[in-house]
């Protein structure tokens, strides 16, 4: 047995009771000044303050594991890993070129003539073999690991037929084995309408339902299915009759909802009970109860609002509605190209009005949940992965007072230094 | 004589014509898709695409130089090193404690109540030694420089008297010693108004220009005046006053202008043609022309409206006049700590509704006019400073496309690469 002691940290994590903190419990989180944690083999086995801590659980060993390591933290705050479950970091080209029309004010259908917008990813999925694709979708996940992101989602639907869309799951699935982070990959076939479906979404969906679904899984490389409802893709009706189908698969269900038009994604999520409901720049009130009901998580994207320049999702809102808020980087080469959950952290409490504890919440506990993956990370609980950051900083409340700069100095997953 | 040549660059840069850009100027940049630079003894000797490049300078040293290099750019994207020219980056203690109370609303006067604020700072200037200070503007300054800041703006401020003015600019000079960035300082013993002079600021003003400005005249340690005019703090009058007897002196003179009510700042700045007037987010069409008449460089600081939550200055409105714009961190660890001048060029572009070449022009050649030092830095001209940067990315617009991260890559200074 390897067993580490991390002590002489200034602790701060939210407290995971179960279910995703929601209303006043995403607003408050443990603070352990003098805090100390107890890492065998990965795993949490305590954590709090010296020497209380000490009091339950033998500190010395007494010989009985292999290795017996002390770290001093320096004083330095110590935060769960953050966990982005919102990403589409599987993608072969970046859009640098779209993103300077497009804020010129080219028009989005002048792009979409001139060879842009997200069919211009698919086709450059299409074109590259699984190594081009693998090596972007690497750099981009490392790079997030360097802004203390241990756990991450990736969808696919950059392909948008079975062979495509395998293939993005494939290198998702290959960056899962080859990299320290846990990878959750989600199913996005119904992400965009294909061009030559473009008069037959509903011939798409079944295509999507009778082909994409079972071979993803047969190879068992995603745990959820995700579809894009929105004026001009998918409806909901659509999406709902998707969703079922995945779920009677057994795949978790999201939904990209309500991003520009109210169109009842939020609602649609929980009337099927989604594990989340993801964008909600438009979601109504009402909607928003519902979700809260149904134990929907909101994953919030508010660098996609920042990149669009569009106004931001009413977080404050949902955290009176008792809806748990996560937030996520949505990063893509299209509308937030982003892997820096720090800069997230920073739009929400500076955007969003949310604070520094909210986002926090956000970012770890309620993140974790929105990928059902609460039981393994996303707070510093015994039993949980030790996953966590040290932060140039005295409290998580650094992460948007330095703007624009990441405080995350060290990343440690499953108690070994990566970063 | 060392002799320097790289190659394989995908060149973008501001031109020089002489004085800060202007209106349409500012929105347009040189570049050289298959660009070269000839750097020797670490100046630009020739600049452009090659082979054009070569017919007019001798590509070979024929055996004239001691050192000789090629440097591949692999055709990455170069463009000036940044130039920050509005920076409190010699502090003692950052203020997280009192940015949480802000962002959770408590009001300014309560947190003035608690000890936070700007004499706050001044306090822990008082309070630390030279060693201290040093210390922490060093790690400033050098986070600053991975960033791509080449070239820095250093205001005084937190002193208030004296000998915590030039403890100040001692620091920063020792600063501009010791690190390969060139430091520009700015004498702003007028930041605010020290607590025994409350109800006698035109007192205060007296010992500014009877006492220290002398002083700091006597040491060669700034090559600028600033002072702070604003409601509670100074006034136009006071301003001119002190700028005038600064100007009388040798100094340089830049103003806080019109960041939160519009007193006439601005016009104040083009009245005794300050060389530049900063933050500006109330300032007036008419003032805004009278500045721009007189050559008075607008440096804004959208960081600090950022943190601040409050609306950006009306940088479209100021290039329609004609107005040369600049852009700062104003890195202070009150109101805007951020060191990243990618992260304020991002700001711009998305929150400002600047394009990335007019960013990149006033984050380089129009920054440097703003601290008088466009003779040497700010654009990549002949004769000027080989400092530059290398971005992973194709054009400017990666700088606001890949939001909240750095593109920056490599910063080289007078030809050698420090990061
Ligand atoms: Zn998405
Ligand atoms: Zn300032």
């Amino acid at each position: 047995m390897i067993r580490k002691l991390f002590k002489n940290a200034n602790i701060y994590t939210p407290v995971d009771y179960g279910r995703p903190a929601a209303g006043e419990a995403q607003t408050v989180l443990n603070h352990f000044p003098h805090g100390a944690i107890i890492v065998e083999d990965g795993l949490i086995k305590a954590v709090g303050n010296e020497p209380e801590l000490f009091a339950g659980v033998e500190k010395s060993c007494a010989g009985s594991c292999d290795v017996h390591m002390e770290i001093d933290c320096a004083g330095k705050c110590l935060i769960p890993g953050f966990v982005d479950p919102h990403t589409h970091m599987c993608f072969a080209e970046r859009r640098e070129g779209e993103f300077e029309m497009r804020i010129g004010g080219t028009p989005y259908l002048e792009i979409l003539g001139k060879g842009g917008g997200i069919l211009s990813s698919v086709r450059a999925v299409a074109d590259s073999g699984e190594e081009k694709l693998y090596a972007v979708t690497l750099k981009n996940v490392l790079s997030a690991l360097k802004f203390g992101t241990t756990t991450v989602e990736i969808k696919s639907g950059y392909g948008l037929d079975t062979q495509n869309e395998l293939k993005m799951l494939n290198v998702i699935d290959k960056v899962a084995r080859t990299t320290p982070l846990d990878v959750v990959a989600t199913f996005l076939g119904a992400h965009a309408v294909p061009p030559e479906y473009r008069n037959d979404k509903d011939g798409f969906i079944d295509l999507v339902i009778r082909e994409m679904l079972p071979a993803v899984k047969a190879q068992g490389v995603a745990m959820f299915c995700d579809i894009f409802c929105e004026k001009g893709v998918f409806t909901i009706e659509q999406g709902r009759r998707l969703l079922k189908a995945a779920r009677k698969l057994g795949f978790g269900t999201k939904i990209h909802a309500d991003e520009v038009h109210d169109l009842g994604g939020a609602a649609l999520a929980a009337e099927i009970s989604s594990i989340s409901a993801d964008h909600l720049l438009a979601a109504s009130d009402e909607n928003m109860e519902k979700m809260a009901a149904a134990g929907v998580v909101a994953t919030l994207l508010p660098a996609t609002a920042y990149s669009l320049r569009k106004p931001y999702a009413r977080a404050r809102k949902m955290i009176e509605t008792n809806l748990p808020v996560a937030l996520a980087t949505d990063c893509n080469p299209g509308s937030s190209f982003t892997e820096s959950m720090p800069f997230i952290i920073g739009l929400a409490v500076l955007n969003m009005e949310m604070t520094p504890a909210e986002a926090l919440t956000a970012a770890t506990l309620n993140s974790a949940y929105a990928i059902d993956m609460a039981s393994r990370v996303g707070s510093l609980d015994v039993g949980k992965q030790a996953d966590f950051l040290l932060l140039d900083g005295k409290s998580p409340a650094v992460l948007a007072y330095h703007a624009g700069v990441s405080p995350v100095s060290s990343v440690y997953k499953l108690g070994e230094k990566i970063v």
